[in-house]
């Protein structure tokens, strides 16, 4: 059987299929006759041991690949088990109400949940997500559904969902992971990022193919067509490892242009960076060919904790990423935190819509204190590299006057204290609002850099939440009025003699590459899979050509017109067609 | 004592204070004892009975005012209040847990909700509504707190509360009430808008001045200035009293310009229109002086209504409208739901930002049938009358190729059905998305007239929920980019020789009036109560001092610049100071 869906993430692989069940199991009630009930009993003990066993699993694996505070969640977790109250809630429940062990603790917990659910206070609200991954846990196990635990991977699958969600990613042995494919989602589901970002291959969008494919079914998964091959006969057996082996002929090719320069065939250097999160993440962009860091998010800072980082905290890591750099840039992007990363420790209040509502500089600009920590120990790493300080979330000139204003205050606090910094130090701002985009020329006055992030910048200018399936489909950053802002945006700044990058996904798209460098791109920030990709393009084409490319593209009307026109230029360009 | 707080609609008015206690009063939990469990029986008792009278009047009231399907919420409400299940579970509550009545109520209906809300499903979660009231209504009357029911006003007063919500305003006899003031919201929020609507002054954002001002108290609300003064000294009395005379005669020279036309002081017509929900609301358009109807929400056919309006419904609505316009232009944008606007008959996912979601041309392209509906009750009523179709939420050229084919069709449809209908009706958008007012010289081509929906263009090319009181002071209709956008579109639809108007706020808003005119606008569509001050405007200034404002409001760096400058130019014309 052939399935097609969504080509979420490139790549060919072939192997036995995982098929994970998640949350949303329904638990019937089932009557049990009174000798029964001691049964009942023991299946719940069992199933409490059994938790506690994973818990404490689960709990030194995060020790190990986290941190400490993150670790604390499955220690909660494991203290809520033990409860004897929570305990002795579901044997009443049971006896009292004559039904099965499984059935009972569901109930015991929506009551709690309930309670928890009804206190407005985020606090609470945890502890109610709290029991529903408990009693989620323990209701699998007295149940003995088993493939609903991704730590137990241990050996390579592919694995088959119904959605993945953070949560169960991070709790992969990625080592075994050969590959996603699930029944929702789309290009930019955290699904398809994660995949990218692993460099594994994903097919979204199948509809219900969770249900439809067993477990330790052999699979073909072919994140190129978007196609899942589900115990392929012998001829499909032999296409795809043809295939196999081409793509890994095609990385091995990339790999050896990984360690060359981004020149372009007519000499023009371009900067290619990588996106990090932490700054261990440095050593994969360098082993990909990576100039410098183009977007380095500080939000793993905050979010890894129970309360706002120290000065001392923050110091420390974005130093030790100056050094690791050894002088190549390191752009720090300050806290963007809100839209979809809440922290538990600053109360962030519900909104209808958080895309558009209090985040990043937003939350900055309010909360002077947490923002002039993280630029006091962003100034002073700034001794031991090449440091560049950026701002997301700017809708317009004000706001880059009043950070500005921030760091100056911050600057002269230091200066007075006889603390060094980079007195030269370059600051910039993420480009992904539309107005931003629109007034690019009125702040690039203001600033060294832009940064175009694209995600962003997408979303709003279309109004598509890119994540909503229902209009996921119209997220398209190949749409020509996207591609008119991103030529304001540099030309605005190369009028002012300021360079303009790009750390949105699209920098590391193959059919945006050639446009946006005709464009007049100066900087391309992408995760560290996607620049040996990249690099290989810029290398292939001249800006001579690559400005007619983009001139052309320009003429169209429709993001379909300016994908298919760029396909066929790469088709041209990978048989050696477009020669320079 | 003044407060100050948030200038929400303009104007000014003095009377006593009605405190309105909305539905967020807490219900403390009494021990009662044995002798008087009777008591509070027999409180419960009256205050079903009470709640009884007050439904059946609420249905009456809204049967007069609305219809029929709005009305049988409140029967819906009164046979739950009289299902003996309900009661009965309230009497066994205060017997067997010696408890007073009202939280008896409060907890047995907390079980009720708790298990509505656990089901997934929109008809069920309505309900949950419906007892979340029922059950506020009877605790309340249970409890003696009479000042919470908007429908007992019968003599004027001004309305203080923490905040209004849309059915709370639905229910008040609006023909008593002088003004608003609220503890929360902003210039933009539900009350603000309501206010405007009403023609009636509004001060906003006061932080607590709903525990601050007792019952009775005598206020004067000054909605120019957003002040409010609680029982005035002999002076502020006086002062006040010279200000509400001046504002009537204000409005009353404004009535006087309302009947005379739109023409610029160097003769150039333009159009002054109006935004309407229902064919009722053209009388008020008449009357206040517009020359016609530039937008005509059909939402009210499909929200006052358990399922799909049919055709012959529509149909009589279109052409009522059409026909008391006397062949003036009546511009009818098709459905335009989602977002912040749900149909309980239509499912839309539940979206993490239902802003950036499945909504208007988006629902109506997938969902055809309701569409094509649509568009024969509007064809089919096109032969009485000047009626234009306006697609809304269009986000690129292709959205209008594909709705323009589902016209086309429908014309196809009609014609073989030998339905007459104006072949040469005009097809237009809404440009309100960032990407169609970047490309609307693409579009400009396949449409003929553009109009421009500031209040959606302005949150997404600013990334600002405006009903975010965190972030909607980063709304700003002037800034540079917004400004620079709306000319775009102008300009593009001129160079293709189409019109552009505007139905957003911001059309009828006096400091954005001038430079609007001096950008090109051909049509300023908005409330009855916002026409004859634009009016006045418009007749006050020449084409090219306009341009010349334009051109140098264009010059300017941020919002505050712009909207300094504009109120510097409002105020030379009302003082005569702006000769032509």
């Amino acid at each position: 059987m052939v399935y097609s869906g969504i080509a979420g993430s490139e790549g060919i692989a072939a192997g036995k299929a995982y098929v994970f069940i998640n949350n949303q199991t329904e638990i019937d009630m089932e009557a049990v006759a009174s000798d029964a009930i001691q049964t009942e009993l023991e299946k719940l003990n069992e199933g409490i041991e059994l938790s506690r066993t994973q818990l404490i699993r689960l709990k030194e694996k995060v020790l190990q690949e986290f941190d400490e505070s993150k670790a604390q969640i499955f220690e909660a977790h494991r203290m809520m088990l033990e409860d004897p109250e929570f305990a002795g809630a579901i044997r009443e429940a049971i006896t009292s109400g004559s039904v099965n062990a499984a059935y009972a603790v569901k109930k015991v917990a929506d009551s709690y949940i309930a309670i928890f659910e009804q206190i407005e206070d985020d606090y609470m609200r945890e502890r109610a997500a709290d029991i529903k991954d408990v009693s989620s846990r323990l209701t699998r196990n007295i149940l003995g559904i088993s493939s609903w635990d991704l730590l137990a991977i241990n050996s390579p699958v592919i694995i088959v969902a119904h959605d993945l969600t953070p949560s169960d990613t991070a709790m992969m042995n990625k080592e075994y992971v050969l590959g996603f494919t699930t029944d929702v989602g789309g290009s930019t589901s955290h699904t398809a990022i994660m995949a990218r970002s692993l460099g594994i291959p994903a097919v979204l969008g199948l509809g219900d193919i969770s249900s439809r494919i067993k477990d330790g079914d052999y699979l073909i998964i072919d994140g190129f067509e978007g196609k899942i091959i589900v115990n392929p006969d012998q001829e499909q057996q032999a296409e795809y490892e043809m295939k196999i082996s081409q793509h890994r002929e095609r990385r091995k090719k990339l790999q050896e242009v990984a360690s060359l320069p981004a020149i372009t065939a007519d000499g023009r250097r371009i900067e290619i960076s990588c996106n990090i999160g932490t700054p261990e993440d440095i050593h994969g962009a360098a082993a990909n060919g990576g100039d410098g860091i183009g977007l380095f998010r500080t939000e793993f800072l905050y979010m890894n904790s129970n309360s706002l980082p120290s000065e001392e905290e923050q110091y420390e890591q974005y130093r030790k990423a100056a050094v690791l750099l050894q002088g190549k840039p390191l752009i720090i992007r300050t806290l963007d935190i809100g839209g979809d990363k809440k922290l538990p420790y600053l109360r962030i209040p519900e909104e209808m819509n958080p895309f558009l509502g209090w985040r990043a500089i937003r939350i900055c600009l309010e909360r002077k204190d947490i923002f002039k920590t993280q630029l006091r120990a962003i100034l002073r790493a700034s001794t031991e590299g090449n440091i560049l300080i950026m701002f997301p979330m700017i809708s317009g000139v004000g706001e880059v006057r009043e950070a500005k204003k921030v760091l100056e205050e911050t600057k002269e606090e230091l200066r007075r204290e006889n603390i060094k910094f980079d007195e030269n130090i370059r600051v910039g701002i993420m480009v992904e609002i539309p107005s931003a985009a629109m007034t690019a020329d009125i702040i690039a006055k203001e600033v060294d850099f832009f940064s175009i992030g694209t995600n962003d910048l997408c979303q709003y200018a279309l109004a598509v939440d890119r994540m909503n399936p229902k209009v996921s489909s119209l997220y398209q950053p190949l749409h020509p009025g996207i591609l008119r802002l991103i030529k304001n945006v540099i030309d605005a700044s190369h009028r002012y003699g300021k360079f303009t990058g790009m750390c949105g996904e699209m920098a590391g798209t193959e059919e945006a590459c050639v446009i946006l460098l005709g464009l007049g791109l100066d900087e391309f920030s992408m995760s560290a899979a996607a620049i040996p990709a990249i690099k290989n393009l810029v290398r292939s084409v001249t800006i001579k050509q690559a400005e007619e490319i983009a001139d052309h593209a320009l003429t169209m009307d429709t993001p379909e017109e300016v994908l298919e026109y760029s396909r066929n230029i790469l088709n041209q360009i990978n048989k050696g067609l477009l020669c320079s």
